[in-house]
């Protein structure tokens, strides 16, 4: 099919700064031209985005997808171990069916605010590669790796035979990841198995990373080298891609490290803010070239799946913690959104709008008061649009999202069936 | 009129954690019950608030609504200097018609995110004024005074006479305030003048107050003195009601001292974090019984009027500051977006839903993915709930929008205007 999607204010993110006033082509999963249109292009079905800014689609680069349904759940307790109290009894309890329903809502609610990637680390993991499926977006999906070398040898000969049809079905939307949770749940020899088995597969390797001052402490105590160090000096980054999520504690000398390795950071703002972990030093991981993506991490810590509040605060509170209104511009914001997450993610065909590419953008309605007058367009998404602007959603030239109602999924059913497994879950 | 809203999830802010599921019967102006429908109650209206929060509607404790025109403008210069020098030029070619349409439009923005009393500090007020009533909501309409005695002097002889058609058509919706804009822009003798203005008449007094390092450090240079320390002084405090907008720079003996006038804080948290200014210690000034209220400041340091927003960065941004989990729990800072803000603005007739007070409320519509499951509503709307979640808005038992329709401006035409005098103004 040939969609024209015309008198759009297209952000390409290709160059900083740069906008085009025009149209959009794209046939079947591939954008065939940005600007004017051809005169042998022939669309089936055009799209007016008048009044609206078309950009590439989102990308959460660290979450938990299937958290939604512990949402709001008990976020008030005092500390982080005493959340985390809470948090584990109810985990204990989910099964495939609950990963699946909380996993599609969770679908649901990365398309209505604009997301068509995700790297997800959780369990039970086929089920949230099916709900993708059923979306029409992609994720990374991660093989999810907590404790000791029998249990990590027996997950990486399940899971991804489980994940394998999800994979299949997906034209190249899914792709799996191995995801060992952090230093503090996984042994070294987890982690080595899981680096020799990225390597072999080709796979992003997916950790949790200094995320809190416990974390280093202990980490020093237990190994005499702070986190980095110590995934380093096992080969952990050696001949492989790598995506670490929060990264809050890093020293200088880390930093510079880790330019060095094929890493991505994916900072988690509102997580960190919201759990008193600390905000990341996104100002000097960027100066020193390392790639920097976002994610909203689950919603039991944040409580939502909104990249473009999550965008607003790394903006924030990166300004406010160097106390450098330049530490951050809007720019660098988008980018590290768009394709700064689908790169890191192993998704170079998308990320951005130009010819060649595979076509995940959205159609963000401007014509709202508080994007009026828009001035600066790049100001105004970061700054002062909403998740809920985002009026229409395309992964891989499908329309996934059509003036806010969603194709692939039931909503309703969606959220009855979630809420209602939430109640069972509770009673269990 | 006598209107029933049944089946909702009801917040009247009353106590902390305190939620009724029931009806709310509004006769007039006045709540006259909150729970179950007496027997003489005769509704002239039923609104089903099934799946729905109702809750007081909010309070924009500090703004200067007609910034809305410097939206996204300019706003990435590399200091507030280089940013003031782009917008004072535009400021002094403003003309009534100008900060009309562009209030009008704040005014439309305010009421879609749930607002209906906004304390204002800006030129040409009886137009900000204007803009209110026709939109059907409450304002603090401050008389902003800039300079020397002699222009003081000139401004609250004219301003109250300008805004009295606006207030008197109010019907106790609109309020007027003096507003000396702040220690580096009004002299001694215009503070002293304003306080006793006030004084007199009775007005809260409206100030920015230790906004930046560089104004205390001014302050202590030409004065020998912090802020706080040089107003009360001369006896700025003494009798009156305060609204202190920002107070990021506080020693602890300043907090102290506020404790004992009758001032409250407006926190100004996306403005503060945006511009480099700093956290304002809302932890500390709450411990020390500091009345805390929640404000957007002008659209051009924000960018917008959400206050949705504003809680969730204010919770954010309190706790990672802390590194206290505790320091500012959803509950508080929903009194400071509601009754807190209305009490400092000499509203007492709103702020909470009980019987006997006015009836300015929001139905927020929680059928939404993102606030599915519910779980906690006090987390819910301070961390998962986005200001386009605001379906139905009443202020003094009014309805002033419905299902996201604005009923007494003209959005469309406002937004068209707001952007055909902004092009006119940067051609003057």
């Amino acid at each position: 099919m040939n969609t024209l999607i015309t008198n759009a204010l297209v952000i390409p993110m290709t160059k900083e700064g740069y906008t085009i006033q025009g149209n959009i082509g794209i046939n079947g999963k591939e954008i065939v031209f940005v600007g004017q249109t051809p005169a042998s292009f022939h669309p089936d079905r055009v799209i007016d985005a008048n009044g609206s800014i078309v950009m590439p689609a989102l990308v959460n680069a660290h979450t938990h997808l299937a958290m939604e349904l512990m949402r709001n759940y008990k976020d008030t307790e005092p500390n982080l171990m005493a959340w985390l109290s809470q948090i584990w009894p109810i985990e204990a309890k989910l099964n495939d069916e609950d990963i699946l329903w909380a996993s599609r809502l969770g679908v649901c609610e990365l398309i209505q605010s604009g997301c068509t990637l995700f790297n997800d680390m959780y369990f039970n993991e086929h089920m949230t590669a099916r709900a993708a499926n059923e979306g029409g977006i992609r994720a990374s999906i991660g093989l999810t790796l907590f404790g000791d070398i029998d249990d990590t040898r027996k997950r990486l000969a399940e899971k991804p035979k489980n994940c394998a049809p999800e994979v299949e079905k997906s034209n190249g939307r899914i792709k799996l990841a191995v995801a060992p949770h952090a230093i503090y749940t996984c042994t070294e020899v987890t982690y080595r198995y899981a680096h020799d088995w990225a390597k072999e597969h080709a796979a992003v390797l997916h950790t949790h990373l200094s995320e809190t001052k416990g974390e280093v402490d202990d980490c020093v105590k237990a190994h005499g080298q702070t986190p980095l160090d110590y995934l380093d000096g096992m080969g952990y980054f050696d001949d492989t891609k790598h995506l670490l999520a929060h990264c809050v504690h890093l020293t200088d000398s880390e930093i510079s490290r880790l330019s060095q390795f094929d890493a991505a950071v994916a900072t988690n703002p509102t997580s960190n803010c919201k759990l008193a972990s600390g905000v990341a030093p996104l100002g000097k991981l960027g100066k020193a070239g390392v790639k920097l993506c976002i994610g909203t991490d689950g919603s039991s810590s944040n409580n939502n799946q909104n990249l473009f509040e999550e965008m607003h605060v790394a903006s924030l509170v990166s300004t406010v913690s160097t106390m450098d209104i330049t530490s951050l511009p809007p720019y660098r914001v988008l980018e590290m959104a768009t394709k700064n997450g689908a790169d890191a993610l192993g998704f170079p065909q998308i990320g951005t709008i130009q010819p060649g590419k595979e076509a995940d953008l959205i159609i963000v309605d401007i014509h709202k008061p508080h994007l009026t007058p828009l001035n600066d367009p790049f100001s105004a998404l970061v700054y002062a649009a909403q998740a809920s602007d985002v009026d229409t959603v395309f992964c891989q030239g499908e329309m996934v999202m059509e003036h806010r109602h969603i194709l692939g999924l039931d909503l309703e059913e969606t959220m009855r069936k979630t809420n209602e497994r939430w109640e069972d879950i509770k009673r269990r």
